[in-house]
């Protein structure tokens, strides 16, 4: 049983419109009721806010992915961020569940934009005074901002899920590309278990195009539970035609996990057409119900989120509860 | 005939997505091609900027307006000038024909945003070097900005449409509204007409939601070729009602005016059910084919803005050519 | 009877040089006393501060008008805010009843300052915490502040003045010129009073010089009760030849309103003279003795300032008590 | 002779209220003559400035000494400032032959501004690209700015005057007080002379209100010529006394010698009756007719402000021309 | 052959203490004199610094590695660009081979700093105009700064060692741990070799303390010659553990390759006893004398930076001679 | 005896690697303890820096003189505040009892840095939210902050010495330099003695270098026990070189007397073979034993900085028990 937040009265909790049921379960898991405003837009596709009650002096938390339709939802956040400016708000927190464009965190080739550390700066502008992500694409996005960042991880969530279904014995963990080996090391770190990694070996300069299936696996998979695991499943096209892969060097069955279930287009589709038994997903994005398929497990980080506000809002340090980025199989 | 732009190698004319025809215009006005750089979206809806060509040390203007789908044209506006810092661009001048948000330049009410100053803001932390701009919703809104700001005027543009009509007698410049009287003053004087002014009375909150056809008008129009004059037509909801208001006290013809042509939603179908003979806009908006009807008269702001960016660039005054915001009336 | 300002030990009201006897009131309102501070020239002319009790840790207010002496007024303010924060102020408002420079709000011609930007730039730079103003000449003065910024109305008092003196009937609200329709609009709503305008014909460039009488009256004024609105009254011209208009056109009687008495020069002699009955404004500005004169009616914004500053360090609304800026109709 | 300026149509050069006698004494040394911009005060006593031609691109130099009346001075530099960033200068460079406010360089006493920091940052807030000053008060003042200072000396001007009169032999070089003893040290190495000091031995706070003749002077005078050094004359009290204590204890004639002549109030009444034979002040600061005075001796610095000007735009060192802040001596 | 650096009487390039004979080779190679500066410390450890000729309009270049003495090569940095700016430098570009503290790149645990984003955050206050950088640890840093960052590569020059050397047979390319997967795949790209990599079973905190030989190698190496690549060798431990695990695993051969050859302690001594054959860096820090042995090659980006530097003044693309940070395979 | 420190769980006292037993002294006087953080460096000499409790909404105060090794020292701080900042502090409070580089507060020719600003630039970029120094070389530097400095004077301690040695008759207070007559002339006046000064009639450049004994002594000294002061004692040589002088103007015996006790190389070998009775000074630079000598006499500052933190951090103000940095006299 959590502890409750202190002086409650002086708390705010708004939550704008990318994933609401996830703000409702998070204001439930707090202990408080999320509070009033209208976040709309007008006929021309401006955004539209009011708040409708006062919030002067408090303690503020806004809840807002950065999830499709990214755009308006950056520029909701740092609207209402004006708004409670203004207002004279004593804080303002941001809780970004899931931080987008964090893939593009680098000049990848010449003269391409860094947006991520472009979000960062628009939301120190706006003088956001501390954000809390989870799983950021690359741990160095925090370094993109000089407030703090309270930066929470998904992985014992995830992992306890094979823990409950005794998915434990005779697996494998798997990176499906050189990037992700860390976040597979970790992962494995985790369920005890070897690490393999999938091989694109074409110099393919853009994965999300990359829709054949890999000819190399390094690692030993042979009769094992394979287990894909990365930060963000967006079209479902590497999962897919990693399981694919995966199956093809022997392995017995294929589950694949994320923290973020970006889910674009036809991506529960390529899905449920791929070997792949469950995806296990947290609800850190909304997904519509159209979109959810039979393989689809959601883990809600409700819990997690819920009981980092309290944490934080009562001076309580943060990872006595939660596992800091790096070094989280030691306190496991 | 325009001067040409001096040192033209080192000057580069980008377009972004909102209105490629009005910039391929200015781009012949100005007398250098568009740069090449490709604009996308990715599935999961995030924007991908890639400048194909060096702009290393060079002058760069960027035309973009701020216009439905609002939020998605700013972020990729803001984008844009995070990749031609790191680009090493020397200067980037931001041609915001149609400045979005403009309407929320001060708080209404409590806890309300002040949306035209973040946009503001927002700009000049990615360090764009000077605004150009086009008829602002409120001339305070140059003051959002410390660096430099080119505030170009369509009056000009839009009074010499009635002088080639021979529209200039028995008329009468109506503002529909009392913010916009002195707008309709100045336009007055440009036609050397008197002026009236449409007034709602009924207390109502947000003029947009206002359909009903308002009873007063101050001024006389009774005989007159009434033109209504505003600087965006959004909803057509109070141009619509403010002819059918003009007719009702006796004005023999209505025009429509503005710099603007937001026409949101079911705007056109409004405006060609009113008592309207013709609405007069500017191309500041890219306006679709399917949205235009017989009404619509467009006139072109290409000459305008690139003449601007040629004087400039130039080092060359550019009020000798436009009129600025307040004191048109003498120059013309 | 208002409710008392809560941990009043920990907060500190001073007052600068350009408006003490309000500033005493204010400290009466509050129930707190002025706090001590010696506020000197040099014979040089340079300002010297001295505060002469511990400042650290503590809430503070600063009561300074911005008016003439202008230049001595802002920097006394800007000085005292460095002291201030140097001396470990907890929180530092700034309550500029009067924002002098206001009407430098925009770049009327090229190559013009923006000065009303220029001032709230100094003060954020100075590090102020909040501003608390009273009827900025353009709503849009806020946006030029990042900070939070408190904006009290006067409309309430000064309509109470009319009501008390039950000048309710027959009367219409008057706007001396084009840019004042939109306030004189809102002051006949809390009258329940149709509007007029007075139409100065000539295309003159600034207002002050303009001393004819103006041949246009835009709506019906002829035998009515004429109240003139403006926010300021600077040098007494416009409200002087807007006085005599009114009578050209019959109104019985013109009563003056505003809610900053600039009163420059001879302003009052120039009011004596005309056909006005009364004119009414707030002590916003500190009207010397001599200057007065029989038609003056000062209205105390002491009470306003004192519960709005209770009511900020309580952390409660400001909005119940006053009215905001652009809807104050619904709330009266 | 000096060098022209190069490129001398992209340079403007400016003056504002303080010293147009200096700046068009400059304007004659830098060759180009002062550009148009009238700057004024409306009748409430609001600045009002226009610039009447373009400075697109151009680099401006601004001449203002903020002497009395102060603080207006600062505030039209900072307006003018303002209005230069907004109409595109491409550098401004201000030239602040007198800094005022310098005395207040540091906290005396607990609870004071230190409004020479004050002053820079509100010149850096509005842009400014560089400061042109003369013998600060306190060398460390350059450290206030992050902008280039150019920081020129009058001290050979002020030497060349006593070597011109042939006043070389037998003379000391007295600081009035301790805080003076390293500008006499170094003043004392130009014409090779001792020091001496003056000790005023009550511990007096503050050395304006010190009007009593000092009773000690640490070194020999006895029958010398002194020559008093300051930086700044300015209630002429303490020039007055010294010199009286000097010829209590002997000297044979006493000089003043300051680069900045405040001269407030009846400064020169004071003089005129001291016990000094000259008072040597460079023109950084107007000296109005009627307050000259007989022994007054007046050295203008604008030829070495006017090559500093030259010399800056050339991008030619301007420590080649004039001495640099500590060590003279070795240069001369 | 290199084309000549534009207008060379305005570029200057200073070498601070870190690395002066890559400096020198450096202006050979752009074909300038290094300029005249000197860098001491006073007897109590402070950092003194005179630049002895004028850099008043020029373009600056300040080459400095961020190696040990790592904080004294930094604060030199710091100063010189400090005195530089101050001298009024027209822009001062910071040529950082070796960008220490860059391993300190995100909060690995609770209360750690992000040191390489506060060194860019000094760099930036500092108002350095532009970074040129050299593969720094991970390509996020970019995005910790603001300004323009030029990221060369080093991985063809490296590359070119094994062409040359004729060992493009039978290798393998290998990653000495999981985080420098992705280096090791892009490497082998150019190599066009597989891949290997070294996995340290043991959940150990920090690898530096790691000097048991790693147990499991994920890849095929029997019989290769193995190539281990990493940006950076350290203390030599994970170079030499990670070459014994190879041969342990069959590798025939073990090269050793990094960019940056920090080789603290005794490091090199690790490397001779190890079974590697030769380890191949670069010159970007200064490797003493008596640290060098026989095992090592040293390349120089004596040219690499020359070329960036000249590309960089003479406004040319600089990717079109150097690949850019991730997609390098396609462009050799 | 001190009054407490309020809600002293709140409060966490770092120490830093300079100055750890002045440190331990602090914590002792405020009663509560060093909190826990391991502060090292790799083997490559870089800062690790890992805080080992919580500072969640802590009032957090550091520690550290930027005393040699001074850059590593400077690094430590800055990397110490980034990771509190990091780590969610509410305020950081540095103390820094010997402030480094203060000497380098001015260009005192031409292309220097002026490194004191420097640092305090670095320490705001960083986000430090008040500074705690002692005796500042220059008062001046308190004015390159904008946040709160409390600077803290050492005068009373050292006079104390005297006053309990019996030390009061027959002395005179003696300025080693013209720097530092204003810092005699306050020292005389708290030990109500006469001052004198050490003229080095030569024009040398920079003092360290000057080796030879002073020539002229000005002011009266025969038979007198001479008390030198300085604020900081770096080589020795000009205390050794200035007792020796004193000597031979016939001084009966010499005392030196410094806050600050840098003794950098062999300065304590000069001090023990000059005319120097003994040296007094402040334990706010750690002096290592085997510098220390018979000649010695430490006193600590640990009470003075002990009780400022706890009336800092009980917003009381500091003045009132220690005496500010200009007009100490009055107060004793």
């Amino acid at each position: 049983m959590m502890a409750g937040i202190k002086n409650a009265s002086h708390v705010k909790l708004f939550s704008l419109n990318s994933n609401r049921p996830l703000a409702e379960s998070v204001a439930k898991e707090v202990g408080i009721p999320l509070s009033d405003a209208s976040i709309k837009q007008f006929a021309d596709g401006e955004i539209q806010i009011t708040i409708n009650e006062s919030v002067r002096g408090c303690e503020v938390y806004v809840i807002q992915s950065i999830s499709d339709p990214v755009n308006t939802n950056i520029m909701e956040l740092l609207i209402m961020v004006d708004a409670l400016r203004r207002a004279s708000a004593n804080t303002i927190n941001v809780i970004i569940p899931y931080y987008g464009y964090a893939r593009q965190d680098r000049k990848a080739r010449s003269r391409e934009p860094i947006t991520a550390k472009l979000i960062a700066s628009l939301l120190e502008t706006d003088q956001v005074d501390r954000a809390i992500t989870l799983d950021l694409h690359a741990a160095q996005v925090q370094g993109f901002f000089d407030i703090p960042v309270d930066h929470l991880l998904a992985a014992p969530l995830l992992a306890n899920y094979f823990y409950n279904q005794k998915l434990t014995d005779n697996i494998v963990v798997v990176a499906p590309d050189h990037a992700g080996v860390t976040r597979a090391r970790k992962f494995a770190e985790i369920l005890k278990a070897p690490i393999a990694i999938i091989d694109n070996r074409s110099p393919e300069e853009i994965e999300r195009k990359t829709e054949s299936v890999p000819k190399y696996v390094i690692g030993d998979v042979q009769d094992k539970i394979a287990i894909l695991i990365d930060d963000i499943v967006d079209t479902g096209v590497r999962m897919a035609v990693s399981a694919t892969a995966l199956k093809n060097f022997g392995a017995s069955e294929v589950y694949a996990c994320a923290t973020h279930g970006v889910f674009s287009r036809n991506a529960m589709d390529k899905v449920n057409e791929a070997p792949i038994k469950k995806i296990i997903v947290t609800d850190s994005i909304d997904i519509p119900e159209d979109k959810k398929g039979p393989k689809l497990v959601e883990l809600s980080v409700a819990s997690l989120l819920g009981q980092a506000i309290v944490r934080i809002h009562n001076n309580e340090p943060v990872d006595s509860l939660f596992v800091s980025s790096d070094n989280e199989s030691a306190k496991i």
